[in-house]
């Protein structure tokens, strides 16, 4: 870990409670529209649940690369009409606000003092798939202290395709080994070894609620294990 | 100024005094090769010089988009070898350093504190046609409290292109006129005007030395005229 400057975070699961926020967003929209009945949180996880095919799409070339946002938005549609709204007679704008529910995630409790620590000696930045605005709307509500955005917008791929990774290290004017990945997720984690980037896995166990099955350990010897961020920053010695 | 979401910077000039730190850069390099008669402050503006003919090449087409970095890179021979020095007998090591002067730009004095009182009531990023590293490790070093970097190299256009200012509106999900540009130079806030981005002009009579000839005033009627960041705060109300 000696040669690492930057430390790169996955955001979803791993930075911010992704599940509770969006389903306290959605709570209120379906009390709105007389639909209270909905349970929120398993809503949440059918938005989710369309994150990955999404993606799919433009890591397969079937579409050009298009911004979470945009995906977000398709998906919340289709998820409402799943639970028997119908999205066309709900207006626009209040549309767009919901679908900002992604820019409004808050961190898991040890985040903005463990990044603040860790700022002190690394690069601090998100390695998300997430886009550019929705990572600095939500780093200005929470307080993260990032030194720069990165991500899936700034390379044009989605994780865990490789250009995500390289084309970061790239970006940095850094060699891949010069970065650490910090993730709760085991797979994001082997993509990036896969690229010559280390590894640090913070766990995460409630990222999918109480019932989580995935995650719950390491599946490689990563370079770092950690069970929060201000464990991640002690480590490291920050 | 009401509907400004975002508070885009020019850096080199407007934020960084770059003649002096690239002339400091410079002195301590002719130093140690016995070129201690060559005037650093004439190599640094003849560096310089180079920078807009550089770019030109990119927008025009003639060569992709290339990052600054590489540009100064090879402005950096070019400038070596007409102040009679020979690159090929410098350690490639030794060069690469001596280019990263541009990484280690120092900003004016009001800067860090008018970035901070900015940043509470605005996003704050540079826009700049410098590359994201170059950028990043120029902010590590001096404090500056961007809240994301954008520019060139995320835009993939060097300014005045109107890309440049499009896609950085488009990247922050802004409409153009949720944008200001503060810039201490008219040409770039012309470019920014036709695109659509308020402007915000700042004095920086002392960029190019006390010689200094261009930028000592508006040449169109800005939305703000300051005198440092310090009276942009003031005059934003932050």
């Amino acid at each position: 870990m000696i040669a690492v400057k930057a430390l790169v975070f996955d955001v979803f699961g791993t930075v911010v409670d992704w599940r509770e926020a969006v389903a306290r967003d959605l709570r209120a929209f379906f009390d709105r529209h007389r639909a209270g009945a909905i349970d929120p949180r398993a809503a949440a996880d059918a938005w989710r649940e369309r994150y990955q095919p999404a993606m799919e799409q433009c890591r397969s070339g079937q579409r050009p690369f298009t911004r979470l946002d945009v995906l977000h938005r398709e998906n919340l549609e289709a998820v409402l009409r799943e639970h028997g709204l119908d999205p066309a007679a709900i207006s626009v704008g209040e549309l767009d606000e919901l679908n900002r529910a992604w820019h409004r995630l808050d961190p898991w409790p040890d985040v903005v003092e463990g990044l603040q620590r860790l700022k002190a000696h690394y690069i601090v930045a998100p390695l998300s798939n997430g886009n550019v605005s929705l990572l600095l709307n939500m780093a200005k509500r929470a307080g993260l202290p990032w030194d720069v955005i990165l991500g899936a917008e700034v390379a044009n791929a989605y994780k865990p395709q490789p250009e995500a990774y390289l084309r970061t290290a790239d970006i940095l004017g850094l060699r891949p080994a010069q970065l650490c990945l910090v993730a709760a997720h085991n797979s994001d984690l082997a993509a990036a070894r896969t690229c010559g980037l280390r590894t640090a896995f913070v766990l995460r166990p409630r990222e999918h609620g109480p019932g989580q099955v995935s995650d719950l350990q390491p599946t490689q010897p990563w370079d770092i294990v950690a069970a929060d961020f201000l464990d991640l920053a002690a480590q490291l010695g920050c």
